[in-house]
């Protein structure tokens, strides 16, 4: 970390100011110029609360050197990690495909998705049972009996199931589930990420709409914080200015996080682009840029959907999808 | 609501989807053109879901004439709301200074700042007990002992108390704070302004990151739906690519929301730019394009702030910016 | 097109505005509801001006149906257009390498990289001659003299070059440049765009730092109304609040792009993300979501680059990238 | 300046690092901590190109100090610049209002509109003749003939007139025009700016569409390097995701913009919200956070205006506004 103080800083406060930066265990390098004195901090900084310090009067700007994060930086663990959900391996060159409706609707259109979507080489199915939409006049999602419904597709066709959780006090009800989803809009509800720091659960933690990787990377550390280390990351599209598309799907994201961080870093094209055509060409974007996995929306009868049909594959379309996909991962 | 269906639609799809909008209660306007048929649909909209209707096969584009909110809708509902806090009304001409400390911190502290922001005028005292952070590590504030403090200084200073909330299960602790705010990070967070709205407490409803005006009225339509009608809403700035300032204030969404909403609406200058200095100006702005109040940090020390320190006045900084800002309100 | 009137809209006004759109050519269709009346346009809008209409008191608002672009348009022309430079041909199913350095520096320095790109697969030589940069104190290139070294390594090495123009007055310079670059802050110099569609030279269009799917294509339009249709679209990433990479690459732009428009799409890795290691997941991205190409930086000595050197590949990079894009271009 | 070199520096890398910038002028303090050695760099940092110092193998990262621009930084011109234009001061507690329509249609028009803005108190007439517009199709402007029209007002009215610039090519034709206009979409347009910089002609520079206030001043800056100092800078609304409003008006640019530079600074309420109903407020929050002047459409019949008709006042609105700005002056 390095501060710049402000040249009408006097040398007792500056004094001062490096006494406290001792106390709090870091190092401190001085160099003085013609119009200001920068100080080189080194050590643990990442408990050094940079607001603060920007608060202060002699304070010209800080910069950190190294990233807020820890639990999820690569620095301090070099090795990707895999995180295994109900015995699928997501991360460390094990890619995955999760698929599934928006929303659950009925054990008819859940089962018969996931037998179509399993068959098509999906690991892990997906239904959205607690739906957090933008009016309170819209479908709010089946809640618990979507749960159930997922429960018993589960037990059908063996496969670990995917679902959103929108309060830390529905986490009773997602004793079963096998990886717990926090959508893009809580990716910041702080006491929902620390309770769920608290389980032993893996967890899909989804790029807020307008969030920055490190806001990103430091949500997760929220939870990593808390003890549970099984974060798998999902870009699923920021918002931009660009309207043709729903979202701006940021790519970039990918190795850029997996630069910065060990975690697996799957891709959803589907919320992303808003739009089922742009799904192909997106899920092969993502695969060949080193995505861990793929999260796409399959609709038994898309036209017919709940929500977000305009996104959803039909299961044709999808097996269509993982096949390239699976090309793509073969080249790469 | 205007549907436009594509070219391939066959008769036989156009006249069931009338149909279908018919049982819904809406009257159907056909006009047909070379490319595309028009549906002009009249009644009550808001509780059909656009995103339904775009999934449809024959559907080309879906447009809102009228808006999905109603409870916070000014069409059906011309005149101003005034909010009650406390004994202090807001809006419909009442503007109101909401002041105080970024964080509580001690007895000392906020019973001192309350003291002299009420003596500058301010009608309510803000004081975060719970604080949403972005990094785990960063000070988290003092959570139930915040608010003790902060309804001692209610007694002390007879000021009605502002303070956030960061989960529904913290309620009971806000049994007797005035305004119960939710943060930016929050403003989407479903699930909270749902338990919200079935209380009967007066609630702030900050403008989240990255929302649209629409987003941020169909949140306080989460509160109203259930019962709640007392929503303050408050343009706290929003993410662009601008680094000088910590957001970008929006005050055209303050002349923009009176237009749309009867809802009072005020601005927080001190979280939107992050500075000090610039607290001032944009203070003096918000009061002249309309605002109903103003939410300003003050700190009796503010280097010495645990957080937002940057961002704080002293108490001689807000009596000034109060003075100002009165003489603004008198000419507009 | 869709125009909604207001409900208090006079029947004379509505009667002469039918009349007034009638004589513009267009079939219009009225429905008339409980609080607005809706008209139908059915024709050639382009040519209308939707913020004239908007203008109007008695509109509500203005929807466009198609699309304001006619010549860049694939409604109107549904084949691919192949753009040939120089005898190398882009679009419609051929994929071609642009690759050079971001300045032109030195006769060794072009001619070298010149024939190590081609050795690796490149079709085009790139190189800034004109340099648009943000500061007037940073390097601007070596303007007319790095032309004459550009046309040197075509002589020698018989490849088409590409070089960014920054003004209409520098056109007799490029009389011999076999693609015209026009760099993301003139994609709204409409002067430029105009004098460009009166010459029959290839131009390359790069899309702004922050405009739309829409005014990109509306800019090739620029050209295209001139009378020049060979217009090769160029994606390079846009602006947002994210840090980490220098822009945000919006590959889901390529597909949209494809679907709206005849027009060849490549994609510039390079200045997109402002990073070398970043280059190679994103070219093959790019290749997998059906770019017709891409545009990378290549230098013989990285770190001595007058400017971008961050985001330039050494040749030996650009063979490996080059190499995989093409293993990801077999399997599309 | 701060330069941080990675781990992997060599000794012998840091010396000739050192060496260079001694060079170039620079005294250079080093502070060596276990992760990385820091440079503080002193003197003159202006001309280092910081992309050239990014793309070295050793550098980690670089931030500066003190800002880029020199000509327009307040610190080496701590008094506010007055501008002159045709005898209208503009700047340093010289507030001014600019008024005219968005385009010069007709003789009667302009000095209709010209006669009432100059009772409500205007000093400048603005008139656009050449237009920018996003589409070919279009209305582009009256050209020579809409300046010829200007000069016939500014005779019959004695005001200076401001009307925009779209290239160096027609400069010639504006000759006689007080206060030359660059426009958001050529904010970035460096030969233009160069070419104005020759000039001795006030310039009024408008902020791009998604430009930083940084770049806003280095693009200053370019027209001050050339020798030319009469720039007078406005703000006029940034894109964001925001549709309600044409674009976000960042007011806090004006005294964000005031601490950084001398330069004046005026605002555009009716391009950045493209609403006539949002002029009046946002032109009384731009004045009471210190704005220089204001820039405002004007036209003596709105609905029929050939573009931007929308944000146009009528000449009786802008007395209003006119009026209500100036007590809002009276208390700052």
């Amino acid at each position: 970390m390095i501060a710049v103080l402000k040249d009408k800083a006097t040398q007792e406060q500056v004094d001062n100011l490096v006494e406290w930066f001792t106390m709090q265990g870091l190092k401190v390098h001085q160099s003085k110029g013609d119009y200001c004195t920068i100080l080189g901090l080194i050590g643990d900084t990442t408990k050094i609360d940079i607001d603060l310090l920007k608060g202060l009067d002699i304070i010209e700007s800080v910069t950190r050197i190294s990233e807020p994060f820890k639990k999820a930086n690569r620095k301090f663990h070099p090795e990707d990690t895999i995180v295994d959900v109900g015995g699928v391996k997501i991360g460390g060159g094990n890619f995955q495909f999760i698929a599934g409706p928006c929303s659950v609707e009925s054990k008819e259109q859940i089962e018969e998705v996931a037998s179509a979507v399993r068959k098509s080489g999906a690991a892990l199915l997906r239904g959205g049972a607690f739906k957090p939409r933008t009016s309170p006049y819209d479908f709010q999602g089946l809640k618990a009996d979507g749960i159930e419904l997922l429960l018993e597709a589960k037990k059908t066709t063996g496969m670990p199931i995917v679902t959103e959780i929108m309060s830390a006090e529905h986490l009773p009800l997602f004793e079963n589930v096998d990886l717990i989803q926090v959508g893009a809009r809580n990716m910041q509800n702080f006491e929902l990420l620390k309770a769920l720091g608290k389980t032993n659960k893996p967890i899909l933690l989804k790029r807020g709409l307008a969030n920055t990787i490190k806001e990103f990377l430091m949500s997760a550390e929220y939870i990593m914080a808390g003890g549970n280390e099984n974060v798998i990351l999902c870009e699923r599209g920021i918002r931009t200015y660009e309207t043709y598309t729903r979202n701006t799907l940021d790519l970039s994201a990918v190795p850029m996080i997996k630069e910065l961080s060990h975690l697996p870093v799957i891709v959803d094209p589907s919320h992303a682009t808003g739009a089922a055509r742009l799904v192909k060409p997106m899920a092969m974007a993502a695969a060949a840029c080193g995505a861990d996995g793929l999260m796409i929306e399959v609709h038994n009868n898309p036209p017919k959907a709940l929500c977000d049909g305009a996104q959803s594959l039909t299961p044709e379309q999808f097996d269509d999808v993982a096949k390239r996909v699976m090309k793509i991962r073969e080249v790469i």
